[in-house]
């Protein structure tokens, strides 16, 4: 069984990066819809989200809200007073999660597991005993929470998952949500005319009638 | 046990994409140093190389060498001769590329598996009868195999790696070998003095003194 999941989320304006294709009205409706294919994911595999959002918006799921926050002070707060065992942390960015993914890193032996995301990031943390954690995102992080376990002396295992790997961020990122997503964020992307499109040789996306 | 990885290899001019920050002689070393991590990987999960080649270069491993060859064209003329059992099929360019992932790929329960690359493409492609099958590379290849898959009536696993997910095409791909890479591609780029950088909040490459 699966823990608790906490999915770091910001409601309003979010993914700057994307803006060159989608306003921002697309762009929260698209961030709320890759949200959703990560809670779909996470509940798949036993585990009950709580959303940690800038802003309250319309949901079922459980929130907790911290406005102006710092995603590391957030966290950092949370995590001590986890006394309750396992912990989840999931980037809300990851359209591609699924539950098989999910319960990878939920089976680790060790301490904790880690997903590194797209150029150094970290997109999933598992931690057994979450108040010996603390996390430090932005950057490489994936090289400061390697490091941040081994001053804590836990052990931990790398999980080698490309869905859970695939944050979008940018227009290029869309390829791979339109070849392997199967959930309501490729759907949202193709009801608005997104698909792949070949350029030189190289797959990109493309939005008809643009 | 796992069976021969047929290994496509271009020791001459390969990686163009990365003419912007490695020159031709370099290019080809760091080539020659992402096939040895390949080759690592595949000995290490017990498969036997062999290197498909469009030029004979100096290996101590197996060689086929076809001059002037389109890859789908070589790879097809080998397939239905290969009478002889599983065979593998791995990219060169995967300078992550584990024994392990190549022990997940081989495990598969499945008629075939199948690891897709960025953007769309196969980076790796395990088959129990290689008789069965036909590749297709270049463009949107991995919607390609698995359309192949179907009409062939092979059941067909996707393997979810992103070590074997990550081909090294651009500079940006850099970071990834970085970061997560452990073998001589990696060394052979630090000792280019190649380094992390972070630029806007973004972490990217840059070779010393450039």
């Amino acid at each position: 069984m699966c823990p608790h999941a906490l999915i770091p989320y910001k409601p309003v304006n979010p993914k700057t990066r994307l803006s060159c294709i989608l306003n921002q009205e697309e762009r929260e409706a698209f961030a709320r819809a890759m949200l959703a294919d990560v809670i779909a994911a996470v509940k798949g595999a036993g585990c009950s989200p709580v959303i940690v959002g800038t802003e309250l918006f319309d949901s079922d799921d459980v929130q907790v809200t911290v406005k102006d926050a710092d995603l590391n002070q957030t966290l950092n707060a949370i995590l001590p007073q986890s006394t309750g065992g396992q912990m989840l942390i999931v980037m809300a960015d990851l359209p591609l999660a699924t539950s098989a993914a999910i319960e990878r890193v939920c089976a680790t032996k060790k301490d904790m597991a880690i997903v590194p995301g797209r150029g150094g990031g970290t997109n999933v943390i598992f931690l057994r005993e979450p108040t010996r954690f603390h996390v430090n995102y932005y950057g490489t992080s994936f090289n400061k929470h390697m490091q941040i376990a081994r001053d804590a002396g836990l052990s931990c295992e790398v999980i080698d998952s490309f869905r859970l790997h695939t944050d979008i961020d940018e227009k290029e990122d869309l390829v791979e949500l339109l070849i392997h997503g199967d959930g309501s964020s490729r759907k949202y992307l193709e009801d608005l005319g997104f698909e792949l499109s070949l350029e030189r040789g190289r797959v990109g996306v493309r939005r008809r009638g643009t």
